[in-house]
C-alpha cells in the first residue's frame, strides 16, 4: 500500500468499459458479434484531440498501466515508471489511453467472457486473435474517444509489435510510433519457448481441453510452469546472477529434490501468484498471437516493402542484455524503415536486466524516451 | 541401420558390467552397499596401461559413446564423431573407456536398480549423487582395468565438469584433462532451467512422487516437457533458424492451438522418443548433480585455489554460439588454471550449433581436438 500517492503518480485511477455492439471479422475467418474493451485513461484530452497516446501491453499485461486502483494497492500499474506527471509519457501534456487486448482476461472480451450465442463462457472456443485484430478492434475505441489520430502509439515487447502494426495498418491514424524491445517476427527459438509453455498448460490434467472452469478447477501446474519459463526468458543471466547468484535458501544443500537455491523459490513464488490472476486460455491465445505475428510474410519476407506504408515517425529502442528480442532484431525494423527513407530514431540501451529492462527506470532509457516524447509533444502542439 | 560399418568406426561393440562389492559413502552422507558400473571399451590397452582415455558423458548420455550395438542400429554411439580409428580420439592409439554414471538409467546402479536391502527398486529413494561421487566410484573401474593413470580424462558439458573433478580429486591419476563446453559451476539461469524441468516432472500426476514404476506408468508429459526445454538450451537460436526457421508444418497457419511450425513438431518428436528411453528419477538426479557442482565453494569461491592441486595438463574448449555454457564460463576455468601456473591450452571454436556443437564434427574443433590428442599420445608413449 502506498502510504501516500507519490507526487509523480497519476494517482487513483479506474477502468472504463466500452461495449462495441457491431460484429468484428477476425483474421482467422471467424467473427465476434459484439465485444467489450476495458481501458484506463490518464491526463486530459485537449480540445483538438491531438495529444492522445495509446499504450499497447505485452503478453501478460493489461490496461492498468499506471497509478493505483485503491489506497490498498501494493503496486502501481505495470508501466508506472514511464507514465505520470513529469515522466517520459508526461500526463501533464498527454492524454494516455491503455487498453486490455481482445482475448485478454482483465475485462476485455476473451475466453472468460460469455458467448452471447451459447450463453456459456467461450473458454477454448474463443477465436484466435492476431495482432492485426487487436489494432482493428482498437480503432473503435479511438473513434469512441474522438481520437482521429494518435499523437503516438507506444508499446514494449508484444506491445511494440502491436504499435508497429498500428503504423502499418492505419498509417494516417498515428503521428509517431514507439517500438520498444520488439522484433519483426519471432525466431524459431522464441516459438519453441512458447510451444513448451503451451504444452505445459495443455498437458495439465486440470486443463480439461480448456474447459477447466466447467470443472471448477484451474490448470495451476501447467500455467505455473509456463510462467516460470517465461520469467527465465524475461531476465538476463546477469540479472538473475545479480538478484540471486547461487544463494542457498537455507544456507545449506539439502541433497533432495526440493528447493535449494533462492532462484528456485523465486520462480515458484512467481508462478503461484500468476496462476491466480491470469487465465490459461488467454495465455495460449497471447502466445499464438506472438507466434503468428509476421507482417512481412505477405510481402515475400521483404520487411522494407512491409513497412513502406508507414507514415508515422518512429523511435525504436532495444536493450543490450535482452536475449528474447535482442538488439539485432530491433535493428531489422530500423533498417527496413531506413531503406524506405522513413524518419526513424534508434537507441540501444546498455542494461543488464534482460527483456524486462523495458519496464525499468533505467536513466539513459528514460532520457531517450522522454526526449523523444517531448518531440511528440511539440509535434502535436502541446509544448 | 548402417548397411556396412564405416571404416572409421570402432565397429560392433558391447557393454560390460563391473560389480563393485564394497560400500561407497556418498557426499550426501548416505552410502550404497554395492553397485554396478556398465561401460564400453574401444581399442587396446597397451602393456604399460599408459594409453587409457576415460570418456565422461553429459546429462542424458550413457556409456555407449562410439560404434554400434548391432547391425540394426540406426545410429552409432553419442560421440562417434570423436572416437574411432583415425578420429580425434584415435582407437588405433588409445584404449577408450566410457562408463555410465552412477545414478544413471543405462545399466549402472541407479533409481531403476533393486535396493538389496528392500528388494524393491530404489526409485526416488536413490541417494543424490554428486560429480565427486561419480569420480570416486570410477576409480574402482580404473583399478579393475589395471589403469593407474589415465592418459586423459575427456568430457563435454556435465562430462567436462566431471573431467575437471577427476583432475582435482585424483591429481596423480590422469596426465591430461579435456574440459569441453563446460563451466566451473551453474549460473542462476542454468539452475532456473533445471528447476523448471524438475517441476514439470514432479507435477506430472503420473510421477506419483517418483514411484511411477509401482503404478505401472511413466511421467511422460513431465519428462517430455523437460526434454523439450533442454533441447532449446542445447541449440542456438541460429541453429534452430538454420534447421527450421519459421517453416510451417502444413504450409498454412491453423488458427488453433495445435502444431503450426516445424520447430514445434520437432520438439514434440524429440520429447516423445526421449521418454521411452530415459528414467525420470535419473533426470532429476542428473540435474541436481549439475546444480550442486561448485568445487570452488569450499575454497571461498576462489577458483584458482580450487584448481591448485591439478597436475594434469589441460585443454579447455568452448563454442561461440553456446549460450548454456558460454565461452566466458570456460575462460573462468582457463584463467584459474593460468593464475596457478598450470599448463593449459584453450580454444574457442567458431560455431553456430549452440551447446550441442561439442558433439558435432566441426572441422576446426576436430583439428584442435586431434592435435591435442596427438600430444597426449606422444606423452604416453604410443606415438
Amino acid at each position: 500500500m502506498p502510504d501516500t500517492i507519490p507526487a509523480d503518480s497519476v494517482g487513483l485511477v479506474h477502468p472504463e468499459l466500452l461495449h462495441i455492439d457491431a460484429p468484428i471479422t477476425l483474421d482467422c475467418g471467424r467473427s465476434l458479434p459484439s465485444y467489450d474493451l476495458v481501458y484506463e485513461t490518464y491526463g486530459t484530452l485537449n480540445k483538438h484531440a491531438s495529444n492522445a497516446i495509446l499504450i499497447c501491453h505485452a503478453l501478460s499485461g493489461d490496461h492498468h498501466a499506471a497509478g493505483y486502483h485503491s489506497m490498498d494497492d501494493k503496486k502501481p500499474g505495470w508501466w508506472d515508471s514511464a507514465i505520470g506527471p513529469g515522466k517520459a509519457i508526461d500526463t501533464n501534456q498527454f492524454y494516455v489511453v491503455s487498453v486490455n487486448n481482445l482475448g485478454g482476461c482483465s475485462g476485455s472480451t476473451g475466453p472468460l467472457s460469455i458467448d452471447p450465442e451459447t450463453h456459456n463462457a467461450y473458454g477454448p472456443d474463443f477465436p484466435i486473435i492476431t495482432v492485426s485484430d487487436w489494432v482493428k478492434s482498437q480503432t473503435f475505441l479511438a473513434d469512441h474517444l474522438g481520437i482521429q489520430q494518435w499523437a503516438a502509439v507506444v508499446g514494449g515487447s508484444l506491445g511494440g509489435m502491436q504499435a508497429m502494426q498500428w503504423a502499418m495498418s492505419f498509417p494516417d491514424r498515428l503521428r509517431h510510433v514507439l517500438i520498444i524491445a520488439a522484433a519483426p517476427k519471432l525466431s524459431a527459438q522464441n516459438i519453441a519457448f512458447n510451444e513448451v509453455a503451451r504444452t505445459a498448460i495443455k498437458s495439465d490434467p486440470e486443463f480439461h481441453d480448456g474447459h477447466y472452469t466447467n470443472h471448477n478447477t484451474l490448470p495451476r501446474q501447467g500455467l505455473g510452469l509456463a510462467r516460470m519459463l517465461g520469467h527465465i526468458t524475461y531476465l538476463s543471466d546477469e540479472a538473475m546472477h545479480e538478484k540471486f547468484g547461487r544463494e542457498l535458501r537455507n544456507d545449506t544443500i539439502n541433497y533432495d529434490y526440493g528447493v535449494d537455491f533462492q532462484i528456485e523459490s523465486y520462480l515458484r513464488y512467481q508462478s503461484e501468484s500468476f496462476v491466480e490472476r491470469f487465465d490459461a486460455n488467454t495465455y495460449l491465445l497471447m502466445t499464438k498471437a506472438l507466434d503468428y505475428f509476421d507482417p512481412a510474410q505477405e510481402f515475400d519476407d521483404d520487411l522494407a516493402k512491409t513497412v513502406a506504408p508507414i507514415q508515422a515517425k518512429s523511435l525504436v529502442i532495444s536493450f543490450t542484455s535482452d536475449w528474447r528480442f535482442a538488439p539485432a532484431r530491433s535493428q531489422e525494423i530500423v533498417n527496413a524503415l531506413l531503406s524506405e527513407n522513413k524518419e526513424v530514431s534508434y537507441a540501444e540501451i546498455e542494461s543488464y536486466q534482460g527483456h524486462d529492462a523495458f519496464l525499468m527506470p533505467i536513466p539513459r532509457y528514460q532520457e531517450v524516451f522522454k526526449t523523444y516524447m517531448q518531440r511528440v509533444a511539440a509535434d502535436c502542439g502541446v509544448l
